[in-house]
């Protein structure tokens, strides 16, 4: 069976896996506070290109969006997001419970619309009725998208100009950022991501983690008293030092980027294949998921050796499914689907 | 300066205040706890036919739906209403910030759309990531809606339904349910409001009363610990007969519906006063909230001596303004008005 | 049967019901932005002594402590306040509900001690471990308090002082501030308590008002967003020109201590009765609140002809209750309490 | 330098390390679906006697908590803990974000006392204002306390009787069970565990796992929708089979009570060994954690070579620090401490 189901079905890198074995035996101070912490955030620091951001470590990304969305904003503030967005859909109501609408807009491909980010703005402030309404306090950004689609540099560069103008941080979920700036063609790195947000985070868990996300403050005193506010969002790991040495490992020597690379290699070859048998996709993605659309016999043929995601209904001969794939995904995995889409 | 700004400009009907002056002397034991109270509770229970039901007072409309759709849902639960519903918009988050999520529907005409309704609760039931993602707990209507419209008898009937089929109750925001009972070609009465419904609330402050909201509860074990969950949202009011005193007079000799019928009597002048002088309206309203598109020009000089509310931008020369009578507008006020529009 | 279970059995001060008749005809714009709100409010600052204060009105007093305490907090503070305090006990956890620890310090007929309150914060800041543990973001305190007691001006101003030194506003819940003001040998006046809180509530509801609550920020940047937080909270009245009115009237010619001074000689003649009969009182207490040790056969003997609220167990034979006055305390209602003490 | 600072500091138990470098490179569906969960469960089932239990994953102790309590909990309704309970003390308010009150009770040698639960349950339900106060939903008890402490079974079957008896469930936090198992002369055991309480936790992150805790319920209906509530809480980690496998290890071939005899073993070597120098124990605890009354000059000197916690000052001249063992403490480190006793 092969499967292409999701991009955290495997462990970690192995350079983790050995980190790990090497210094599980001593001993280190709880919740992150440690030197191993220290050195990874310094390292973090460095590739972003912000001397001056705090860095935290975080578990997974529902609890880091919970975490940072509900410490940045006042009660009576929501955050700003595509329909489409995981905290609009995918996250069982984390933002709501936490005291705080998710105002959408539409969604283009998974991405929020510059002009429209400004519209809504602009007619929030005009509103008479304003304050009877939800007032944004932040704009939530997931690059790469739920789509696995981009934003550009001058995209993010004008999104971040109109949050500031109207005094919004501008937050970004990486969730999936290595398979972002490893996709071909893109002009957004780790220091354009730096140089616009406010704040996002930098995901391990799908990128070579076996779980753990870093948050970078880029603007220092947008939070105050994280630190408790992560402990009573049950997001303050013990033995904090065990993201510290992921987030070390990944951040020596372009780690990464470098291993987000495989995915995006396998995931053209995927998105080769189907196009080459004539399946379209519903987005034209350039990171490591596949959106397609199969005819219903192919999807139940496939079925039988290959696992992937249902995505949506696209009409009655019709599925859209996902295939994704990851830092470890094999490129014989890869061959074996395109043989049987060959010989189906 | 003539004023239709609102339908909660005026005190109270006079025989509420007659009521108030005539017990304010006497001593009453406090949170609703009376025997005013409980005569009004009677009325009511007779009133929907639903001798059984829980009726209880609450003083505003925001605080009403916040502490009824928190005090019914589980904390995984959202509830179901039109992108139009008060709750949605103009209640600056406070179903959210209780830590729910208002999940929405398209509305027509302020409505949901009942065949809408059941394809979204299907596909949740059969989508597979429905475990990450708000359960609907509640559906969440408003009649009249915000926007003056109705439902038919037979569209309560067959949202009432579907919620049921699907375990869901049914919440009806009667904030102006006075107006919607008394207007022409209607057949919904409070019966079959009570009988559609797990939990409603009769508005008082807008249908002649200081403040205050009765919430009926026909299905009784709906929410436990009500009392409670209404102390805990600073909603028990201390003197709560004064509550009980405002039903209780509404409620003698039919006075609810019959106040209300000057709103629609004077509304439907106004609507047809603008409709004869050829203005078109943004929604067909058989109720109290007339919306009419103007040009600007007839706006600015019809603002020099009426007042009335923005609505929103039409096009670049033209703007829908609301236009809302209540039980206490004056006829000879509408006819000032149309008579302005004969002679702007 | 006479009723001295509390006090706000009664309505409203007659001159109350007068303004109220003779506006009830009038329109007002909604919320509180109305002419009369303007009036009042200014009329409060004036006695106060604040010209620069921010003054909300809110419609009860759970209400105002929950929307007061949650506005202010981060969601990482809590409020500190005496275990006998009202926000700590009788609020069924509004304030818990809104996310907030209530932290509580030993009390001393009802106030928490200076020297403790110090001790604590002091602590708090030592401890080491301190990030784990809720920070103290608020200090509440009531005046007079759930027992009936007052603090001194010294007091005042001696908790005030230590609370600014360690940067946390202080509270004060008036929810009987008349009463405070109006006893016998105060040295405490509306200018000292605007001068030591950085915000208070004057009550209404217990003094003279149908309900309402003066909310007077005397910081006035202390708290943002503070109207949507009314809204969200449940807590805006939509005629909010009814609680203008009502404070306008108790602050004009000083009617709101006056009527206080009512419930004080009353409840001192109650004092005093018992005290002669030799019945021992659980505080000493110089406002409208007396709580008295009565043996049980007294107390059921008295339970035939007068109302009044159990407090708490004394002992196999003896028990604490509570006779409360208020402004609408009649003179001969306590001639016939003290008639059937003498002849029980 | 040798380190007793708290429990966990260490890594995994090597045959964790073992099994997770073993199973890296598998693919798993996520969120805790997968096979060695279930498996992982079974064992848990198996060795709690509770066939029929639910187990469920979490990653830390508060995120435990916090989920399983407010997922539990009506929103008026709070827990009762111990006051040095660590959600009563020591989770920066993570019970209380979710909208709950701690409800305390007197501590000794931190734990509740069955009687005083009983008294505070009757007096409760008998207090005429109990609907304005906060209602007792659960009982919140860690064994071992936060002091070492350990309930007996006799105490613990008392406890869950009252509890039953007034329809409330119990709820034990094992955040460091394995040492109260492991500890000399205590008659309780997992079976005992499962018998008197509703819902518990197996702490992992302090007893041999990297990170983890396992929620037993077994009173299975207790908590509806628990799924989407961990993950609402952001406590739903993607790679779900980490938790598993960690869990199946420690519970094969008796794994979990092995290694935590190690830290009782250490734990009361150091016992004697102060106790034979002359110094006194703050409570007499029979796990893993000694809270020592140290003068201060010894307190000094044995810090040069021994980091330990600060617990709080005991006089002016003394000082109570806590010295923690852990499964992984090893004989030569208490040896060296002993030494330096002997010698300092």
């Amino acid at each position: 069976m092969l499967h292409f189901d999701s991009d955290y079905m495997e462990g970690a890198h192995p350079r983790i896996l050995e980190a790990l074995c090497r210094d599980n035996g001593s001993q280190h101070v709880g919740y992150g506070l440690d030197g191993i912490c220290g050195e990874a955030k310094d390292r973090i620091r460095k590739a972003c290109g912000t001397p001056d951001a705090e860095v935290w470590f975080l578990v997974g990304g529902t609890q880091t969006n919970r975490t940072v969305i509900d410490s940045t904003l006042r009660p009576y503030e929501g955050v700003v997001a595509a329909e489409s967005g995981h905290i609009s859909v995918h996250e069982a109501g984390a933002i709501e419970s936490s005291g705080h609408k998710v105002i959408t807009l539409p969604q283009h491909d998974g991405k929020i619309d510059a002009a429209e980010l400004r519209d809504y703005l602009e007619t929030f402030e005009h509103d008479e009725n304003h304050d009877h309404m939800v007032k944004p306090g932040m704009t939530y950004i997931s690059h790469p998208t739920e789509f696995g689609t981009l934003y550009s540099a001058g995209e993010l560069r004008e999104i971040s100009g109109i949050c500031h103008d109207h005094g919004i941080p501008l937050y970004l979920d990486g969730a999936r950022l290595g398979y972002g700036l490893a996709a071909d063609g893109t002009d957004v790195t780790l220091h354009t991501v730096a140089e616009c947000c406010d704040v996002f985070y930098i995901g391990g868990t799908k990128v070579g983690a076996l779980f753990g996300e870093a948050v970078v403050i880029t603007h220092p005193h947008l939070i105050d008293g994280f630190f408790p506010q992560i402990k009573l969002n049950g997001a303050l790991l013990a033995k904090g030092w065990l993201l510290g040495l992921q987030f070390n490992t990944l951040f020596t020597d372009g780690l990464y980027e470098r291993i987000a690379r495989n995915a995006i290699v396998q995931a053209m070859r995927i998105k080769r294949g189907f196009a080459e048998k004539g399946y379209r996709q519903l987005f034209d993605s350039p990171t490591n998921q596949q959106f397609l659309i199969l005819d219903n016999e192919t999807m139940d043929c496939l079925r039988k050796d290959v696992s992937f995601s249902f995505w949506e209904k696209y009409d009655d001969g019709h599925t859209v499914v996902r295939f994704a794939t990851s830092w470890a995904t094999k490129p014989e995995d890869v061959d074996a689907l395109l043989q049987l889409l060959q010989h189906p």
